[in-house]
């Protein structure tokens, strides 16, 4: 696939849709400075809605609209998107999502079924549905026009003027690592951070194939994918996964709020985590910039 | 004064010291785009960091330190510049501050002491302190110093390309509004947003010289100046004054998290509630742009 081609069609069809989303410098959150994109200001308060936008553009909608399983960011993309561009959007979230993801979903308009259990047994659900009705599927994260989508996130970072030898990324089911490494190829050193209780990737790489792994923790509701997706794995197979642990996580979200007043979900911290932690510990000199993926924080402050 | 002078002096005394606070293009919170300066991400969670930082760099701090009255965040925004430079810092603050802003204080290492009332009763304590010991006071708005150094704020926006005939800004004591209005002069429209329940330079304009209001209300903890500066008076002579209820600046906070997850302290939210309330109402195709001034929630969500 010409990624560099899917990439600049879907960011020229999602100008106008989707928020150019700013960068902040930062030479407290870690021992060295920082360049983090904050994509949490995103519509929906995710990158998400990349690639939601993407689909819903790029392909023709049955009548019966879009159909999709989410943990509740993907979720909530679709059902803006769908809601914005005049679409039906059918969403099943795993009871795991919380009420705060559910409500999000709820708000942008979509008929919503929450399922018992994770992640996995609500896209059987979605996908059952797609069966039945003929409405258009939308993957969270292993289809191309979901890639090309989030994939526009780091055309735009280029455009600003991303300066980096390194970005780290969190990873569920791997979209929006995809997205990076189909943009960036070999021009930058993309690092893959999972928290150690949901690392579909890690587990992968290990195996030598996408394998069944067990989901929990803090970030789960948001990276908690029990398999990686095959795009991700074929795309990351020289890609360096960096594991951290939910105290890791949770530390720097705290210090994302405390220093930069910017209130992220778990996930949102997990690849500020790796520095902050340790786990990631960059050779002097390297310049490292951070993608703030998240912000669908539960509780709702606001809600 | 030389304003222009004095702004510039004091932006390159701050670099390195501050936050370089990002840009947000929102085309959905307000009926019309609005271009948003995050300075809620500044060091301590406003603007304030700017005007204290410009204090302690630009005199002499005797070895008694430096002492400041605040409703919260000025107290905050000393206490950590005092210790980044090495100074000893008192703060006084008033109980209203309320336990978020105490504890954001206390985190940054200062002598603090609470004082039963409002934020005239926390400035009377600090001028006796300053008598007492020879520590120098740093007022939280009414001294060049301060102006010009929150006048880095606007100096910075040009510096970043702001597009805009108008800038609302959010006014309590005037510290911001002087910097804004020091620096821009007639070059672009300033507007004054102010609580109505917390009003001190509305009431100034009307009576014709700075005057006593009484204070409350939502935002009352940062914007709630008994009496507006006797600078950001004369500087605000023709400066348009926009006033907002309560409602207004709560369901613009709200809106701040729900479009771009930004959580922000209502002060931070007053001047956008002036679009998105109507109290202001641009003329067709007029560019508007909205100054965030502080993120210091109560309580903190991740105290």
């Amino acid at each position: 696939m010409d990624w560099t081609a899917e990439i600049t069609a879907a960011a020229a069809r999602l100008q106008g849709h989707i928020v150019r989303t700013p960068l902040l410098d930062s030479w407290t959150l870690a021992d060295i400075p920082l360049t983090l994109k904050l994509e949490q200001m995103q519509h929906t308060g995710s990158f998400k809605a990349r690639g939601a936008f993407n689909n819903l553009l790029s392909m023709d909608v049955p009548k019966a609209g879009v159909v999709a399983a989410s943990g509740g960011n993907h979720g909530a993309a679709v059902a803006y998107a769908a809601r914005q561009l005049g679409h039906r959007a059918t969403i099943f979230v795993p009871e795991m999502a919380g009420p705060a993801k559910i409500a999000l979903i709820e708000r942008a308009g979509a008929d919503l079924h929450v399922v018992p259990g994770v992640y996995a047994n609500a896209l059987e659900q979605a996908q059952a549905f797609e069966a039945r009705t003929g409405a258009m599927q939308i993957h969270a994260y292993d289809a191309p026009a979901t890639v090309a989508g989030q994939g526009t996130c780091f055309a735009e970072w280029d455009a600003q003027g991303l300066v980096a030898d390194t970005v780290l990324i969190a990873v569920g089911g791997g979209g929006l690592l995809s997205g990076a490494l189909a943009w960036w190829g070999d021009k930058r050193r993309v690092i893959a951070v999972e928290p150690e209780t949901s690392c579909a990737l890690h587990a992968a790489q290990q195996a030598g194939a996408p394998t069944d792994v067990d989901v929990s923790g803090v970030a789960a509701n948001a990276l908690g994918a029990r398999r990686i997706g095959q795009i991700a794995f074929d795309l990351a197979s020289n890609t360096p996964s960096v594991l951290v642990t939910d105290d890791a996580i949770t530390d720097a979200q705290r210090r994302l709020w405390q220093d930069h007043r910017q209130l992220v979900e778990p996930a949102g911290a997990a690849a500020l985590a790796a520095l902050t932690s340790g786990a990631y510990r960059p050779e002097p000199g390297e310049r490292v910039a951070v993608l703030v993926c998240g912000g669908n924080i539960a509780p709702d402050p606001l809600g």
